[in-house]
């Protein structure tokens, strides 16, 4: 028997419910807990948990893997709720888009003893909630696990080979080099998608411009729908890394415009190399009979 | 009988011809030109074409309407090309970007008395070719026409009436106040995805990187994907507006930058005020029914 306990029943809480009950895991209970009693009631209703708990320490109560998929600035407060409540060898994770400030957390409010694993699919939507949960989010996703200072192998391996279940690839990785990383291919493109949307949104021919606007200034804009109480908290725990990442950023644009201004023939040669290097990203990370354009 | 020459038949042409002839415009002819015979051929296999020219001569020979749907840079030498052989009273456009430059060469290539109006379908694909033409491609999409100084109003009258054949809604506009609205919600965020895309995959963790990349990542890099001569043509013919936008872009970005660095309450609120901009754009621009997320 394998008792999961997932806290926060949002559009991430909620894929992960979905997707370890239609893995075929045997003997598997989800047990789930929302702050929000309905959003609970919801989750059961669309399949994403077994049983609802009335409050965080009966979701933990025999659990052996403890999801937390609230925003971040909600998790300090749960691991502490949770802390002397936990089973003995129970493994505890996240879902946080940002992992140092997570696992110094952990370290924090939990016992010396705690299965922590930070953890981070690399998969996401613009929307929120358990309405748009799907038991497919995850499938073909590299997952990330940051293994605490004292997590033994067998937790590890146990959480592995749910996120295996899930239909996602786990990738151990280092907090700070995550960290690092996910600022660059996830961080910088949203805060770019947000100044983006704010510069165009706010011109004074924009109820004009707002016609001509069309697929391009949608796609590009898109992450700036995004939730902004999550994405505050994942600024606010990444500051460093974000803010090195918007300083390169803004020297390749600058770059960039010198070549608009005074070197055509250099310019598309870039747009060249660049386009060239995002096909092979495509064809590496989608597989040919799905891949979007 | 109304026909309809179309010259260049790309992604662009290929579906002005398709759109075209599926609208059940009475007694429509569409001929087309490609440099290479080989996609005019397969323009035709298609449907964009009811037949193929030899020639530019041959193809304008007779035309209410000639389309130009080349990469901008191609414009001039066509005009030179057909000026002397376009029928009284037709009217010739194009498709490009940007739309001062297009004015001035056809001022300087075409008599007094022809009747050139500039267009811009607000439309298209990171994807170029005939192959990917497809008639539904403007269907709601805002169509700019910019009248040149001789354009008579029945000539206006017609480019419009076929316009709306297409399915595209016209809207008349000045070139200077076209190129920099098209400057702000189409070249701008391109750059910005050229710069993104460039900036994160030069990076030396890049091969580890490119596994955490996802869709948000996908769809804010898209435009880096676009055509790197067609790209080449827009910034070499819109400097002054692109250079402008980007300026307020890094302003607005660095703005954004000193929230993350140190007022998260300030931060949240205008990620909120920004998607609840992009939110109010999406519902205007698209219908309810298929609205993409």
């Amino acid at each position: 028997m394998t008792r999961v306990a997932i806290i926060g029943l949002g559009l991430i809480g909620g894929s992960i419910g979905m997707a370890l009950k239609q893995a075929a895991v045997p003997n598997l209970k989800v047990v789930g807990f929302a702050r929000n009693p309905d959003t609970a009631r919801r989750a059961r209703d669309r399949g994403a948990v077994d049983a609802v708990a009335a409050d965080l320490v009966t979701a933990v109560a025999g659990a052996d893997v403890v999801f937390i998929s609230t925003p971040a600035s909600a998790i300090p407060d749960i691991l502490r709720h949770i802390a002397a409540h936990l089973p003995q060898d129970c493994v505890v994770t996240d879902t946080a888009s940002t992992k140092a400030q997570v696992m110094a957390w952990a370290r924090q409010c939990l016992p010396a003893t705690a299965q922590f694993i930070g953890g981070h699919p690399m998969a996401g939507k613009e929307t929120t909630g358990i309405e748009v949960a799907e038991a497919a989010l995850f499938r073909g996703c590299t997952y990330c696990l940051v293994p605490g200072d004292g997590t033994s192998p067998q937790s590890l391996n146990l959480l592995s080979r749910l996120v295996e279940a899930m239909g996602a690839r786990p990738m151990v990785v280092e907090a700070q080099l995550h960290d690092g990383m996910v600022a660059g291919v996830s961080h910088l493109p949203a805060l770019v998608s947000v100044a983006l949307c704010s510069t165009v949104s706010q011109d004074v021919n924009w109820p004009l411009m707002s016609r001509l606007a069309s697929s391009g200034f949608r796609d590009v804009t898109r992450l700036a729908s995004s939730d902004p109480r999550m994405n505050r908290d994942i600024y606010a725990t990444n500051r460093q890394a974000v803010v090195a990442w918007v300083d390169r950023f803004i020297a390749e644009l600058t770059r960039l415009l010198k070549l608009v201004e005074d070197d055509e023939e250099a310019l598309e040669q870039m747009f060249y190399r660049v386009s060239q290097a995002r096909q092979a990203w495509l064809e590496h990370r989608y597989p040919p009979r799905d891949r979007p354009l």
